[in-house]
């Protein structure tokens, strides 16, 4: 909207556009503080710009990917990261060919690809704060012990199996098969 | 636990391996039936195809693709969609180079990448029931009105906008930036 040049929104029209009820909006909102102007709605502008500070986008979020396979490369070159404020700014694996030659030539910068070996050092370096984990299931508790002691608190895992780690971390998993299962799951069932 | 030629399982070692608790494992068996033996636990082979076949899983799932770009590309030559049995039997995208051209090699079997205006009758002749979208946001709702009238029921949408389908359709979403909000957010409250 903001992109539209539009000025105000109201709760209903966001309501509409997320497919919640009005009411859901309005309170969801107020949870965080007073953004609306009663009979008007919501500035847009305004608005964008507290809900960005709410969920922490108002920044740069400085990412890593490991295991840069095919879902790994990618996720190097989607753009709606970039979008949003998330930069994937360092790519590792532990396979000699991809971490010599490598390198993803779709976004503005290529990004290099480095030998796992180098993480705790270079999550400092570049003040990484979130990481991919696109590896082998095999490989990726083993990852994600390195990235605890690298210090990279947020984990987004795309391989297929669950991963454990210690209070102050966080795991999201984004399991594409276990979506399916459902899909299957309700199409059987129909 | 079958590949490794284990026999019984008990839902203790069940639970440990999901990551729920034992009852839970118990109570949710049982609400499909009755797998167990008192003492024992479960039969691996006997529990894994009644699970698959609880989940409809025992049957192979005939996948579409839609929008061969980075991330479409990427998914046409996941494995762990093999291994679960589904696989895409179709990709379709709107761009002419591929259209014409692309193949993904890495199955054993090519998939052909179709243009979207074939995909009633492909659906039709090669029994399409899931689809995958990867293609822009802006055109997916465009795309899922076409697998509703080609009447292809389980959709799994990767492009970042919500779609809707009628009844009797369902649509799951893989959204990565949602993920990395949520991770966004923790993180700055944490």
């Amino acid at each position: 909207m903001e992109e539209k040049g539009e000025k105000v929104v109201s709760s209903a029209q966001l309501a509409n556009k997320c497919m919640v009820n009005a009411a859901q909006v309005r309170k969801d909102l107020a949870y965080f503080g007073e953004f609306g102007i009663r009979g008007v709605g919501y500035y847009v502008k305004d608005l964008l710009s507290d809900i960005k500070r709410i969920l922490g986008l108002n920044k740069e979020w400085k990412m890593a990917l490991i295991g840069v396979g095919n879902l790994g490369s990618a996720l190097l070159s989607y753009k709606d990261f970039l979008k949003q404020n998330y930069k994937i700014v360092a790519a590792f694996d532990i396979d000699p060919p991809k971490v010599i030659g490598r390198v993803s030539e779709k976004l503005g910068k290529p990004v290099e690809i480095l030998h796992i070996n180098r993480i705790k050092e270079v999550a400092k370096e570049r003040k990484l704060e979130i990481a991919l984990i696109t590896t082998p299931p095999s490989e990726a508790q083993g990852v994600a012990n390195l990235l605890v002691d690298a210090e990279i608190r947020g984990i987004l895992n795309f391989a297929p199996v669950q991963i454990t780690v210690p209070d102050g971390f966080m795991v999201k998993d984004v399991f594409f098969t276990t979506l399916l299962d459902n899909l299957a799951y309700l199409l059987s069932n129909q």
